[in-house]
C-alpha cells in the first residue's frame, strides 16, 4: 500500500496485498460495521461523518497535521472546544512545501534554507492525489483549492536501466518504445501459437479467431502476424510539410530478446495499480496549499511551537503537559484526546495508555524516504527531449524516480524530483550532506539528460526519517501487525484515540490521515452520545 | 493521419499508414531536400525557418487561420510587406473556441449564438496540442500562451460498445477493467502455454523463463500463472481507514470470454498511436488563445470580412479581386501570394493555375465532422462517478467519442462534447437542428450516465462540412492523391504558394498548417533571394 511499492521503476509485485484481502471481513461484515457508526459506505470516504451537537465538550488534537486539522476542523463545526497542540512552528504536518526561505535541519544534519527563484518550489511530502481519494478532493473542493494535473505516467520519458543484460542495459530508453516492443512481440508469439494450433483443444474455433484479432490490434500485427513495429514507438523522422519530410520515417523496432533482457518491461503493467492511476492531480502552487486551505480554518485553535511532554488520562477525562516556544511548561485538560502524532515519534513519548495499546505503537516501522528537489537553468527536458512531466524510472535503488515537474509548462526553468529513494538506500545517501545529495542527484541525471549535473542551480533535500516529529515517511505494517497490534490501535485507549494514515490501509497518502481522522471522530462523537 | 483514427472507439486500423511509409524518400533523400532548403531536420518541425531580408517584397496571404497568420508573422518580421486577406470578421480559421456570443450559422442551417455561463466554453475545432508538435508548441512559448493537461485517457472513464456479444454489450464499463482482464487473460494463456512446451523449439530455457516472468508482471498472474484480478480494475469496497473498510475488497475480474466478445479492447493498443499520446495539452481558457496571439501580432495585416473573387497572376505579379465587409469591389496587388484557403473551398474558385494543379486542387475530399459541446449543470462524472477528463468510447458511430472537460475541475459547471463523429453519421446528425442534435447527444449519454439528458442546459453545435469557408474538417488523402496530386500542389504554381493542414501528413491538426507555412514560405523566400 506504500507509495513506493507504485512508483519505483522495479515494478514490485502488489499481489501480496491482493492475497491478504482475503483475510479481512468480507462486505457484510463491513456493511455492518459502517452502518453502526451512523454513516453509509459511500459517504464514509467521500465526505466526513455528520456530527451534530457536540454541546462543548473539549478535546484536545496532538498534532496539527492533515488528520489533526480535519479532526478539528469537523468537531468545531459540530460544537466542540478544540485545542490543537503542535510542535512546529507552522502547521501542515508532512504537508510541506519547499519554496524560498523554507528553512529544514534534519536530526544531526546542516540547515538547508531553500532558496529557489520565486515561483519555484518541490513538494518533498506528499506530492500527489489520485482521483479516488475523494477525501481529499473533498477538501480542495471545499477550501476552493485549484488543482492541475500531475502526469504520474508519460510514454515519451525514459527508463534508465542498468541492471539488464544485452544493448539497452545502462541506456536511456523511451518508455513507449518498451510498450510497444514487448507487448507486440508476446502478442506475434501468442497469435502465431494459436495459429499453430497451441489452443485448439481449449478454445473454440472462433474465440481463437476472436482472440488473434484482439493480438493483432493490442500488438499492432501485420497481416502475418508478426509485429514490425508501430508509429507509436516514435519517428526517426516526424511526419511534417510536404513531401519533406511528408510521412516520416518510423523507428524500427528492437529485438525482441534485447526488450526482454533489458528488464525495462518491469516498469509496465496490463494496468496501472490504482494507487497510481490517471487522473493524477496536485494543487496549483504547491501541496501545502492544502494545509493552509485547513489553517484557514483551525489556526484559531492551534498552539503552535508547543511539545507535548506526556499524557494522562482518568475515566474523568485526559491532561497533556507540554513546553510552549517561550519554554514554559504547562498543561491542558479536556475531554477527550485526539492523537495524530507519528507512532515513530509517539513510543518514545510518557503516555499514559494500557500495556497492550502500548506494546501495539511499537509494532510498526516507519518508511525510510529521501527525495531532493533540484532547480534547473532550463527546462532541457521539454526543449531537447519533448518530456512535458512524468517519471524517469532507474533500478539503480539510490535513485529509482526521477519525476519532471507537471506545472510551469514552458517556462524558463524548473525543479525536478532528484530521486525518491527508499530503505536502506534512503539511509545511505540521508548520510550525506545536502551538496553531496545534489552531486549525487547530478550524476545519476547526467547519464540520462547530457548536461544535466551543470544545469542544476540549486537543490533542497528531505530525509522524512531524520526530520523531528516525523522520524520516517509513512508506517509500514506488516501482515502480522495489521493483524495484532492495529486493531487495537484503531480503537480507543480510554480516552485517548489515535488518528493518521498509520490508521489506514492509505499509508503515505493524505486521505489515509483524513478518513483516519473522520472515522475516529465518528466513533467520538457516537460515544459523547451515548453517554 | 486523420484525427478521428485516433479517437473513435473502434480501433481503426494504423497499418495501411504505416505500410505506406515505405513509398515516400528515405532518410537520405529527405536529409537533401532539408538541406536545399538551408535549414537542418530538427529545426524544421522545432522552429521558423531563418529569414532575414525580405526586402519589402509584398505578399498577399489568403485566409487568416493558423497558416496564414504564421505565414504573415513570419514574413513580415523578415522585412516582407504583407497582408492578409480574410473571408470572416475575426481570425483564426478553424482555430474556434464557442464561448458566450460565438455566433455559427451553418450553410442552410439555423444561427446559433452561444449561451455558455461566463468561463464555460467548447473547443469545438482543434481542441488538443500533442507534446511533440514543436511548431505549435513553438508559438504557444513565443506568445506565452499558458497551457494545460488535456486527459486524453484515463482507465476510469467507461467504454459504451453496443455491437459485441454476451454480458458486457450495451453496459458502460470501466476502461481499466477491460485492460486489466483481457491482457491478464491472454498473459495467462501465453504463460501457460509456454509452460507446457510451446515455444520449447523456439526459444532457450532462459528466455522462455524471462518471458514468463514478464507476462507474470504484465498480466499480475498468482504463483500459478492464473490471472485472477489485480487492484487496477478498482474496488467494490475502496481502501480506507481503520479495520473497516481497511483494505477494502478488489472488484472480481469478468471471465476472459465475456471480455473478449465485448469487443471493448478494441480501445486498447501496445502503446498509443503517436498522435494521441500523453503528454496532451489545451490553452487555459480556449483553444482560441493561440489564434488571439497570433493576431494580437499581425492582426493590423489582417482585411476583415473580405471574400476572394478571382486569382489572376503573371511572370510579374499577382492580383487577387475581392469584396469587402462594405460589399464594395477592389482588387489588390503583389508579387507572391500565399494561399490558405481550404481546397474544399478553393475548388469551386476562379484561380488563375495550371490545368495540373487545378486538376490537383480537386483530388482531395474533405472531412464530414460532427461536434456538440453540453453544458452540464453540474460535474456528474467527477461528483458520481469519479472521472476527471478523458473520453467515453462508444461503438455507435453517431457518438464514437463523448470527451469530458479537462478544464475546471471541481467546479460546479462543466462543458462535455457530447458526439465526435465523422462521414456519414456526421452527414446525418448535421441535417438535424441544433436542437434535434441536443437530444440526440443527450439519449446517448443517458446511458452511461443517468441524469445525463437531464443535467443539458445549453448546447453548441458545429458540423464543419457546412460551416461556410471550411466546407469540412480537414483534408482526407487517399494514396493516390498523396502520391499523384500531393506533390505538384506542394510547389508553387507560378507566383502562388499554398500552404495548410492539407499540404502535410499532419492533417487535421494546428501543426500541419504551421509546419507547411513554414516550409512554403521558406521556398518562397529562396527564390526572391535566387531572383
Amino acid at each position: 500500500m506504500e507509495s513506493q511499492k507504485s512508483t519505483d521503476g522495479l515494478g514490485l509485485s502488489r499481489r501480496s496485498f491482493l492475497e491478504g484481502l482475503g483475510g479481512f471481513g468480507g462486505s457484510s461484515l463491513l456493511m455492518a460495521g459502517m452502518s453502526a457508526l451512523g454513516f453509509g459506505i459511500a459517504s464514509a470516504q467521500a465526505a466526513p461523518p455528520t456530527l451534530t451537537g457536540g454541546g462543548g465538550k473539549k478535546v484536545v488534537i496532538l498534532g496539527a497535521g492533515v488528520a489533526g486539522m480535519t479532526s478539528a476542523y469537523e468537531l468545531s463545526k459540530a460544537g466542540y472546544d478544540v485545542t490543537i497542540l503542535e510542535a512546529r512552528s507552522f502547521a501542515g504536518g508532512r504537508c510541506q512545501t519547499a519554496r524560498k526561505g523554507f528553512t529544514s535541519t534534519e536530526l544531526g544534519g546542516e540547515t538547508q534554507v531553500c532558496d529557489f527563484d520565486d515561483g519555484l518550489y518541490i513538494n518533498h511530502g506528499p506530492w500527489r492525489i489520485p482521483y479516488h481519494h475523494h477525501s481529499t478532493l473533498h477538501y480542495t473542493k471545499e477550501f476552493n483549492i485549484p488543482l492541475e494535473v500531475f502526469v504520474n505516467d508519460n510514454d515519451a520519458s525514459y527508463v534508465m536501466f542498468d541492471k539488464g543484460k544485452g544493448p539497452m542495459a545502462g541506456k536511456p530508453v523511451r518508455k513507449g518504445e518498451v510498450a510497444a516492443d514487448i507487448r507486440g512481440g508476446a502478442a506475434e508469439i501468442l497469435a502465431k501459437s494459436i495459429k499453430q494450433g497451441a489452443l485448439d483443444q481449449q478454445m473454440t474455433a472462433a474465440d481463437r479467431d476472436h482472440l488473434i484479432a484482439y493480438l493483432v490490434k493490442e500488438g499492432y500485427l501485420n497481416n502475418d502476424l508478426a509485429y514490425k513495429g508501430t508509429d507509436g514507438r516514435g519517428f526517426d523522422i516526424w511526419p511534417g510539410a510536404g513531401v519533406n519530410p511528408g510521412p516520416g520515417v518510423v523507428k524500427p523496432p528492437r529485438p525482441f530478446v534485447d526488450v526482454l533482457n533489458s528488464d525495462t518491461w518491469k516498469t509496465l503493467g496490463s494496468v496501472t495499480n490504482y494507487e497510481q492511476q490517471r487522473t493524477m492531480f496536485q494543487p496549483v502552487g504547491g501541496m501545502d496549499r492544502i494545509a493552509k486551505g485547513f489553517e484557514a480554518q483551525v489556526g484559531k485553535y492551534i498552539r503552535y511551537s508547543t511539545q507535548v511532554k506526556s499524557f494522562r488520562q482518568n475515566d474523568k477525562g485526559v491532561e497533556i503537559a507540554y513546553v510552549d516556544g517561550d519554554g514554559k511548561s504547562g498543561t491542558i485538560k479536556a475531554d477527550y484526546c485526539i492523537c495524530t502524532i507519528p507512532l515513530s515519534v509517539l513510543r518514545q513519548m510518557d503516555i499514559q495508555v494500557s500495556p497492550k495499546f502500548k506494546a501495539a505503537i511499537g509494532e510498526v516501522s516507519y518508511a525510510l524516504v529521501g527525495k531532493i528537489g533540484l532547480q534547473m537553468k532550463r527546462r532541457f527536458w521539454e526543449e531537447d527531449h519533448s518530456i512535458y512531466g512524468g517519471h524517469v524510472y532507474f533500478d539503480d535503488p539510490e535513485i529509482l524516480t526521477m519525476s519532471l515537474p507537471s506545472t510551469g509548462w514552458q517556462s524558463k526553468k524548473g525543479v525536478i524530483l532528484g530521486y525518491y529513494q527508499f530503505g536502506s538506500q534512503a539511509a545511505k545517501v540521508s548520510a550525506l550532506s545536502p551538496g553531496e545529495r545534489q552531486a549525487l542527484a547530478g550524476r545519476a541525471g547526467e547519464r540520462v539528460f547530457p548536461g544535466y549535473a551543470d544545469s542544476i542551480e540549486k537543490s533542497f533535500s528531505a530525509a522524512w526519517h531524520r526530520i523531528d516529529h516525523n522520524l520516517g515517511g509513512w508506517a509500514q505494517w506488516t501482515d502480522d501487525g495489521r493483524a495484532n497490534a492495529y486493531p487495537t490501535l484503531c480503537e480507543p485507549d480510554g480516552r485517548l484515540y489515535l488518528a493518521g494514515e498509520h490508521l489506514s490501509y492509505i499509508t503515505g497518502w493524505q486521505a489515509g490521515g483524513i478518513e483516519s481522522a473522520w472515522q475516529q471522530i465518528g466513533k467520538l462523537h457516537a460515544r459523547v452520545h451515548a453517554a
